[in-house]
């Protein structure tokens, strides 16, 4: 299996959700800014048009792209982890809130506020129309170790995008303190250290890579 | 099972869904801007604290929130009208497709261009990040009747999503032919042109509803 992944994206929760499964798999970096494949310099557009990450190649050859598919593919590739439901109305939820995080969270508060090249409306505008999904998020959260009753993909893609409040200091998160326990919690899961310690010295040759070329 | 829904709004693909099953279910209109359910006056809030359609209430009172998990829901709860996939690979495609849709064009693509009140930089923001989304869709409906190889709750979503090109014209879809042809295709099928019908007249009462309270 062999996951395509840039440092700190969304496809750091497939990673997460890989290392918790103990799966064998080879990790891809794509530069996101030029869409090469890092290893050889090769064009990443041919595997996904889209040239986004995460993208995955199955053990059987098949590319699938899309982090919630990705995700939910490996929770039942590997079911010994437990990081699915299994009965419909858990694997519902489970769908539920993989596409608020997908959909409210990251599209819709996270990807403009972390555009530096955004215009200043559009920070004002995302901010003004999505910050209430962090007022449900926090409530959600209150008393609660895990997005469902135990460690699922759902939190391995909450914790991903949640550690993106580095680069957004416009969301004072002292408002959401439930969501800001989680998040330190989640950082201390040794899946998501690991995971997070790696992409995070990745990340920083990436930006030296961007500095250099100039 | 109730169906807690706007006129022509993303909720649109469950009616379309539940109309394919041939499903016995209850729909209750939302007034989008008032979060007033219709038939009683009642706060909707208290139903979904997002105050977002559509959101389900299952025969077993449960309540179910966001498109591509109450698409899956319908299509599971209702395996006789073959409007999802059974095998792994055709699921985790469908729920790519469902991903897609769902990030990418309704909530990346249409959502600020439906917004008539966003600033202009939105609008021309929104333009640059996603538009190449349709290329990518074109591509893919090409030479294809459906978004995969049979009618699916993809298609409930794609069509209902697509259907709001009525209300972007700053969208050229003369650019994207297989899309339009797409498009004329699903509003000739049955469940769609009727749920189409009868939310289109829906939605010019809420128009209407909207000036009259204005």
């Amino acid at each position: 299996m062999d996951l395509y992944f840039s440092p700190l994206a969304c496809s750091m929760a497939t990673r997460i959700a890989l290392y918790e499964a103990g799966a064998d798999a080879s990790y891809i970096e794509v530069d996101p800014k030029t869409k090469q494949v890092l290893r050889d310099g090769s064009d990443f557009r041919p595997i996904n048009p889209l040239g986004l990450v995460p993208t995955l190649r199955t053990d059987d050859g098949v590319i699938l792209t899309e982090n919630a598919a990705i995700l939910q593919y490996v929770a039942e590739r590997f079911p010994d982890a437990h990081i699915a439901s299994d009965n419909t109305t858990d694997r519902t939820r489970l769908q539920q809130w993989l596409c608020f995080i997908g959909t409210e969270l990251h599209k819709g508060l996270f990807v403009p506020l972390l555009d530096r090249k955004a215009p200043a409306d559009v920070h004002a505008y995302t901010l003004k129309k999505y910050l209430s999904r962090l007022d449900y998020l926090n409530s959600h959260l209150e008393g609660r170790e895990f997005v469902l009753d135990h460690f699922s993909v759902a939190d391995a893609y909450l914790a991903t995008v949640l550690n993106w409040s580095m680069a957004t200091p416009m969301i004072d998160f002292k408002a959401y303190p439930a969501v800001v326990a989680y998040l330190e919690r989640m950082r201390k899961r040794p899946s998501i250290a690991r995971a997070m310690a790696e992409e995070l010295e990745l990340y920083k040759a990436e930006i030296a890579r961007h500095k250099a070329a100039a």
